[in-house]
């Protein structure tokens, strides 16, 4: 079974700070976005291939906490690992401080498929995503 | 006791739309925003306040749940009830469509008052929260 | 000849700030969009009815000068008026205190219509530009 | 004299696509942003030491060409150049496909310096500037 997880590193942009010269808390969405499409497009399954694929993958849930901030000029590393695909993509995500190690913001996304022709739900993930992922459905 | 809620009305800008010609979903913590500092605004506790108050009060958790899509024009109403202001202050929100009522998103936010000067985290809210809202701690 | 323009009332939203405690300069490129929107569905092409016409209508030249500050709590009439439609959509902006009337900003954008199915630049406007608008090309 | 230019390379991210599958032309100014301050921390004159040596520099004046669009995928070379430092700072942007070298936008920003304490516009630049570019004024 293929490692199902991707890390990058990035560095706060000025126009993600907010008043408290910290990162604006909404910005980290941004954050997990970029680390999720990188992991996606290592299974060749980023948002082209999707659209290719005839399925949008919206985000149906979605929670962050927030362990410690963030200022300009910090180094971090944004893990993201997919943890469910059966019937829903699921996954975690884990932000930290490059040097330190220390965690500053835990999330978890949850995508379900969609069919961009019918603009229906679907309530098991299209087969698609597994044979992008070299996994099985359970 | 005061009624802890308020709804503003919206409709999406373009430049939140996707390329699914939906709002993206991570513009829906700006649309958060905007509901929580209308709410806090009534009780003269918005952001300008917040600092004079030597406090900051960062978002440590949030969540969001996605019932629907949004469109351009649809407009939208976003309310904001606060449930929680005793050790931390506890935000929920609804999205709905402004004409059906129909609900689009659900979400929470939980802030905590963070000293400016100290930088340290508070454990209890700071009684200037209580006075503002007219509420009582348990 | 109708009158071609539109004004707008906003107060700048906290995720808008940077660290300076006023309106980041890449926001004010939002409010200029807003107020442009809304001037463009006084006459029934807006974004969708842009779209159904079989134009996309991209901007090609922007430019802001930046007179003033713009702090959170600060009212603010965006005014945008079109100024040439016959190659192009020019349309210039003023930003000024809503209360004072001082000067906060002045843009100007340019766009012109791109066929959505040939994706082709159209080096006269097309004339579904001139009948909304009821005006007549020079 | 230095070379006072700097070169980043970078990709849209998802969630600067707008409906028509290119990048919103709002954000191309964080594209200039990153660029700029790439280039300016090259000479250890980014935002904290700005701050630090008692001086924002807000934008004055902003201009962006639009010459082509960027769809998702495409990698793109922002070049930025400093071509004015004495009684304001002007910079000038090109991006270009990183593959073919075809333009894509040019630009151009006006910072001047602007006291923290005082609040006071500065109408020649204040020497730090010089010194750390390692530039003469006129």
């Amino acid at each position: 079974m293929p490692e199902l997880w991707h890390e990058i590193e990035l560095s706060p942009a000025f126009h993600d700070l907010d008043p408290m010269d910290i990162v604006w808390h909404g910005n980290y969405v941004k954050y997990l976005e970029l680390a999720r499409n990188a992991l996606l497009a290592r299974f060749n399954y980023d948002y082209p291939q999707m659209r290719d694929s005839g399925y949008a993958w919206p985000i149906v849930d979605m929670r962050l906490k927030y362990v410690d901030m963030l200022p300009y000029g910090r180094r971090v590393i944004v893990r993201a690992e997919i943890v469910e695909w059966e019937n829903r993509l699921k996954i975690e995500y884990v932000i930290r401080d490059a040097e330190t190690g220390k965690s500053i913001n835990k999330a978890h996304t949850i995508q379900v498929a969609l069919s961009i022709t019918t603009r229906e739900m679907q309530y098991v993930c299209p087969p698609v995503l597994w044979q992008k992922l070299g996994v099985e459905p359970a």
